[in-house]
């Protein structure tokens, strides 16, 4: 049974990272997507290892000096983090796992997880990244503001990303994160000896 | 304009390579296909620059010294090799460009120009590759048996590939070479700055 692969997709707000994973979750039920921890309360109908994993910020502590996640942030004052046992189990069960999640996170996996994928799904263009940001009625210019400039901090990361899908259209984007699946499943690397030997029969 | 891919097919015979370009070429007439230059004489019906460039012995040493081949063997008596210059120039144009050659050639593409992608199409196992090998009825058994011979020193060389296809269903097979050209073309190391400012737009 070959391992699943770990693939992280991220890239600033706006790019559209919410839609395109929506699609690729309805197409692809065979993919299991991570579940993080997190110390934020429970929201009413949030369901523990369905929504989050909900742990206590002392219980989430020795998670982070025992090495148990595969990344982890603070945002406004919570812990959140993805459980590294839980994601390596259906690896090696032979899922592929889904992440998406902000820049930072993406490159923490890559250092506790090399085999991972990593994916930055950018805009078109800028301009087109500040139509999106500035479609959004509900934010303050100030917010809107600072949307843009963490989005072009997150762009200059895309040197250490392995792979840059352009969403200009969101059908296409997902047939390239499908193309870049099935291809990572044919690379030399991610093949055993045992799987090999399957194919060459004998000591070769 | 982005670089062109270099792609090289190859495997042990057998393998179905043949029937698996074929339907690539018929599915994908803007990628190139590879022309070797030779120092056999042509045959009837055979064109210069169509399906080969013709050299006389002197004039292929002289490019061999020159480094002017991504890969050359001698066949027969006779020289083959895939031209530097002429494969290069179609990259440049922004074309990909397909080479159907043996394990040799590939691992000495590899080494002459690394960002090519190397792809084994392999049979399913060995009880295939020696009823395909068997079906050929035109060979004697010691021509069949030192097909199979080579067919395992072939294989032996998967672990110098990036990719490896099995090809059971040649549909799958096809597909599987189509995803990798795809995912390839996303790879953040093959973009230029000059095309990553395209998007973010300005200094990030």
């Amino acid at each position: 049974m070959p391992q699943g692969l770990l693939v992280v997709i991220s890239g600033p707000s706006g790019c559209g990272k919410g839609t395109v994973c929506g699609l690729l979750r309805q197409r692809h039920p065979e993919v299991v997507y991570s579940i993080s921890a997190t110390t934020r309360r429970p929201r009413p109908g949030e369901q523990e290892g369905v929504n989050y994993f909900f742990l206590t910020r002392e219980e989430f502590q020795e998670q982070v000096t025992a090495g148990g996640f595969l990344e982890w942030a603070q945002v406004y004052g919570n812990l959140y983090g993805t459980p590294r046992a839980w994601v390596e189990q259906k690896l090696a069960a032979g899922h592929d796992v889904l992440l998406e999640i902000d820049t930072q996170g993406a490159l923490q996996v890559k250092a506790s997880y090399p085999a991972g994928i990593l994916i930055f799904l950018s805009p078109p263009d800028l301009a087109e990244l500040k139509r999106r940001i500035n479609q959004r009625g509900t934010e303050s210019p100030e917010e809107k503001e600072q949307r843009l400039q963490s989005a072009r901090q997150e762009m200059a990361q895309i040197r250490n990303y392995d792979f840059l899908v352009v969403n200009d259209k969101v059908e296409k984007a997902v047939q390239k994160i499908e193309a870049i699946l099935l291809a990572e499943r044919c690379r030399v690397s991610r093949f055993d000896e045992q799987e090999l030997k399957l194919i060459w029969g004998d000591k070769a």
